[in-house]
């Protein structure tokens, strides 16, 4: 029980960029230092928004199941990078035998001081609403973008990477980081593990003066260190 | 037995890369589109190339433990995005219960019509031979780096790649390209999956007029292929 499971899928590319960031965190000069890690990118997963909001099938079952592959694959912890699905964290995490890191919990970690944090996500996750609860919870204030003006146009963000357009992605990406940094934004969490990736090809000037909190690289980070602190990088 | 298996670790970052491409060659505008994957990214495999040279242990167990792994998940095909490993592959393919594709036949698919193919990779892969004898299994000619002046630079791209420092490998790489850009090359095969990832940043006229073969990208290719022909990506 030794390696870091990784509950993939939910999307595909944000899970090939969660270990990307995992492997690149680790400090290791040849293979033999790396963790040892095991993906489970099983994009047949209903879709956890339209569940959230009462529109389509419980993923739950089909996490499960991913946790059951993990577990029987040697896996000691799990990481789900995706931010919604995390609506779900109680129920995955009592059915798990092993421990099940937490994407929101990773993040507070690196919005810091920040007075007025903004969370990207989907509606799904927005409505669960356990982003806003872990940030104040942490003694922040939290801003939703409008579900009229802005959200829409996360939506389509999103959209657009899950459908492997980068480019368009950060497009209009760039569009919702000007509007919160002209309402007094000062810190955005990208909470989707899709946004990070159309936030590559955003104009840094977009985003001056806020702390991007990519909750993809904080699950990661937290990964690494939950693997490298029982010593999981040395050979058996 | 309707997921793709990723023999992985080998090293780790050229996993990641592999499941990256993986995905984006992959016909989807939605999660539920993509093909299920498994990765087992276990870095503790003893080192391939020392392995064939005669001065380190032999990886083939751990590469059968992975391999187990990987059925046990329900995998129905195994990609081993890591060239020196196929040194073994009549080995591990006649212990799979499942077909495990390979990854210098899915490059010579794409070598063309070029008279001149160099191969670049690990000294223990060239020693081996079986890039050399597929191509001239399929009417090419082949051409490996002078062990005494190319090869340590190929050897020093390789390590810079696996230690994080992709810079430092794409400034190597670029003159090896060079240097077989005027030895008459007409074709290169990346036949390490460290390799591609020093292309990356390698200046474009260091290889103009040149095909350059990525390994990764082709056993990539040859994966998704199998799946989407089989209906994998459709859910159960």
């Amino acid at each position: 029980m030794n390696k870091i499971g990784v509950l993939g899928g939910m999307g595909p590319a944000a899970t090939a960029d969660f270990l990307t960031k995992l492997i690149q965190l680790t400090p290791a000069t040849c293979d033999q230092e790396h963790l040892p890690v095991v993906v489970a990118n099983l994009p047949h997963v209903p879709d956890r928004s339209r569940a959230i909001l009462g529109l389509g099938a419980n993923p739950l079952p089909a996490m499960c199941a991913s946790i059951d592959l993990l577990v029987n694959a040697g896996c000691g912890v799990i990481a789900v990078p995706c931010n919604t699905s995390h609506h779900w964290h109680s129920d995955f995490a009592k059915y798990s035998p092993v421990p099940v890191l937490h994407i929101a919990e990773a993040c507070v970690l690196a919005v810091g001081p920040a007075q007025t944090t903004a969370i990207l996500g989907t509606r799904g996750c927005l409505q669960s609403g356990f982003y806003q609860r872990i940030i104040s919870e942490n003694g922040g204030f939290c801003q939703v973008p409008d579900t009229q003006t802005v959200q829409p146009v996360v939506d389509a963000t999103i959209a657009a990477v899950k459908g492997g357009d980068l480019a368009r992605g950060a497009r209009y990406l760039e569009h919702v980081l000007r509007t919160l940094s002209s309402n007094g934004v000062n810190a955005v969490v990208l909470a989707c593990t899709e946004l990070p990736l159309a936030a590559l090809g955003c104009d840094p000037v977009a985003h001056a003066g806020m702390t991007l909190v990519d909750s993809t690289l904080e699950l990661a980070r937290a990964s690494v260190r939950y693997g490298l602190d029982r010593g999981w990088n040395k050979a058996a």
